[in-house]
């Protein structure tokens, strides 16, 4: 049987029907063949006795592979379940970054229990690693990494990574350190591999090194990776010293996380880390109430201004009928603004800097879009809402008020929703909470402002 | 001078002040120590003159690195102002990958140059790349990768990786064939480094092996990167033959090209791969303008539906005020429930297996937000907008009205919001079509429905 084309539904029936026939040995060879991310998903399938007992036919380092890989709910159980040697197991194969997070996620009893299952030494790094903030390069980093000193010659350094490099989450990018721990160089296996066996590090070492320090915001540090292609990128404490490193896989994992919380507060939900099917009703709801709340009471503003200019809508009832259209359409041109405007600064494309560069650019793109819109407008109205569907109130001067508006109120909407978000950055904000439901409340009290304006200015109600 | 503390702007001045003194040599030493993708960065500050005397200073590795950083308009560029020789060294050094993405970039009497200046075989590899569909896996990927067989022992491995390796991309992960270039297991330099020179690769190799095909698309790729931690990824075609690997590096760009496109396409723009300061006026409002037409045009609906409720409206004017809060909080539901959907189909969290259950789901939180929603806009009314801002047409009916049309409108947007990305998704469209806007438009005219279908039954008008 080749596991390769099975799904992982039909990997469970297997499973399934050879633990009904107590055969525990097949059920390990054919789960020791599986990645453990795969085993991970797999795990959704079966109860947790049966998981526990999955879990512990594996070897060990698959063992502690797959716990990565779980829920932290599982996780939980899971420990719960253990004995203190089993317990010990697991972490001892685990990465200490791995271990740190798994650990911020525990109760306090479990994080004992963890903590008591450690050598002196894991449970000091552990402690370093807990008190790093959270969005830190520090709380990201793992402090396992592979340093050299500069008079090693390859051979060393071959001997070194041989004797040290298992436990290490990667060996390829090795760093040069004094005694004092600085940083002084970068080097790679790669490097090693093309030099001669008594060639010192320090002749072709990489000197002019790029790093994070342990209190940075952890985007800085998966910028860089994006930026300069990283696989490892150092991390150095308040005075300089080599304290860890943050491999590309992290950084992969801040990147998705990151773009999923600017796509949630982009659209007035405050990020929640878990999966959209792991999230209860109750959360959920938390998680999207609080905007919708605000943005409603926010919409007092539109009903006051309605209601002010209620004599001249009823003087001309048809005026009414174009107003989601104008709504919609500011928010939608505000809303463009402001996605290009937050992913820009999330990429580091634009800064405050650029501010008057940025709003000269939406202003002419404003005024472009609104000029076609308005055209096109101008003629569907005439022939379509007037002739074809009969709104017989319609001039050619209420026509005119509503094309004008739209030129206006897009220019107004292209500012806003590029200006909003520089601001909130420069003030420390996080740019991605000038949603596209608040650019389009604005907007929409914005744009009947210009509309009864011109309305009351062009048509003399 | 330690240029580690220097900012990009401060060295472009450096180098400008030896630029006048004419001490080349002085800035040769200089930018050497920079990072390419710094010297990109860098080169912004000068003439294209400066530019591409700057670029003949780099070493020739240095100088394609660089050159892979630079825009497709100063590839161009440059290309022109290149010599043969010149142009030879630059393409001989990039990986081929590389080459591939800046000719599908360049006009075709540059392309005609880049190939009269490559060899045979590049040639030939070249035409094969050009070859695969824009965003599939083979796009993307590079033939350059190290190859084993599995008889080989690690001494083999570690003299072959020495003599071909310095041109891979990356030599961290090899690959294991059999005699017709069919993969038959992976194995990584870590794991050659723990082993004795004399074991054999197909002792230890990883035979349960992962991999994508060239005409997997390129997403289905990267979702593998994140799931599995790789650092490259092996391509095989439709013989199964190893035909390249992806790396993690490219992986990381992908994806955040995704996440960008995934961002611009909920917000009505249509993507394109520019960053937003060299996207010209007229390419923003291209990008920009079919959407807000699309959306403008849908609205017909809206004032169709409001002009059809005129004499009930002119009979009670002040259920006008509620229209905008009303249609906003149901773009603002809806838009929350498929900015979450669409990223979660994204990450590959849910598929359309999933339907019911995310239905549901949404009908339950929908229910949740439309309550607490309608009971604090109950109140407000009565109490802000009828006592405090006298608004004295309203009722216990009215308000009863506008409260009820939150609760049903929001269970509405909610549904609507899931299901369409998933819908979209099932007929082979990309979800994130299905944007805010888009459901907002949707929701405007199903909230007025709703509304006037409640005011017509309770208030009687």
């Amino acid at each position: 049987m080749n596991i390769d084309e099975l799904t992982i539904e039909e990997i469970a029936q297997e499973i399934s029907s050879l633990y009904k026939q107590k055969k525990y040995y097949d059920i390990k060879q054919l789960i020791v063949e599986i990645n453990p991310a795969d085993i991970a998903t797999l795990f959704d399938e079966f109860s947790f006795d049966q998981k526990l007992l999955l879990f512990r036919l594996l070897p060990k380092e698959e063992a502690a592979e797959t716990f990565v890989e779980l829920d932290y709910d599982e996780q939980e159980a899971m420990i719960r379940a253990f004995s203190d040697t089993e317990l010990k197991e697991v972490i001892d194969e685990l990465y200490l970054d791995d271990t740190v997070d798994i650990i911020e996620e525990m109760p306090a009893t479990i994080v004992k229990r963890i903590l008591q299952n450690t050598d002196t030494q894991t449970r000091a790094s552990i402690n370093t690693l807990l008190k790093y903030p959270e969005d830190s390069a520090g709380s990201i980093m793992t402090p396992e990494f592979v340093d050299l000193k500069r008079d090693n010659t390859v051979e060393d350094a071959f001997k070194r990574i041989r004797r040290t490099g298992v436990d290490k989450e990667t060996i390829y990018t090795c760093y040069v350190t004094d005694e004092s721990r600085h940083l002084i160089g970068v080097t790679t296996v790669k490097e090693l591999l093309l030099h001669d066996y008594d060639d010192k590090i320090e002749e072709f070492m990489e000197t002019n090194t790029i790093s994070v320090n342990t209190h940075d915001d952890k985007e800085t540090a998966v910028i860089l990776f994006d930026k300069y292609n990283f696989l490892a990128l150092p991390v150095v404490d308040m005075e300089n010293r080599l304290v860890g490193i943050i491999t590309v896989d992290d950084a992969m994992d801040v990147l998705q996380e990151e773009s999923t919380e600017d796509i949630h507060k982009m659209n007035a939900i405050m990020p929640n880390e878990k999966p959209y099917l792991k999230m209860g009703i109750v959360e959920t709801w938390k998680s999207r109430i609080m905007w919708l709340l605000f943005l409603m009471v926010s919409a007092t503003f539109t009903s006051m201004i309605l209601n002010s200019f209620e004599d001249k809508l009823s003087a001309m009832i048809v005026l009414t009928s174009f107003i989601p259209m104008l709504t919609g359409t500011s928010g939608n041109s505000g809303g463009q603004a402001s996605a290009v405007i937050i992913r820009a600064l999330s990429l580091n494309e634009i800064s405050f800097k650029d501010i008057f560069k940025v709003v000269w650019k939406e202003i002419r793109v404003g005024f472009l879009c609104g000029i076609t819109l308005a055209a096109v407008n101008f003629v569907k109205i005439w022939f379509v809402d007037r002739a074809l569907l009969g709104m017989s109130e319609i001039t050619i001067w209420v026509d005119l008020v509503i094309s004008l508006t739209l030129v206006i109120e897009i220019m107004f909407a292209k500012v806003v929703g590029c200006v909003f978000p520089i601001l909130a950055k420069k003030i420390k904000l996080d740019p991605a909470v000038i949603s596209s439901p608040f650019i389009t409340t604005v907007m929409d009290a914005l744009s009947l402002l210009i509309y009864f304006w011109l309305a009351t200015a062009i048509l003399k109600i």
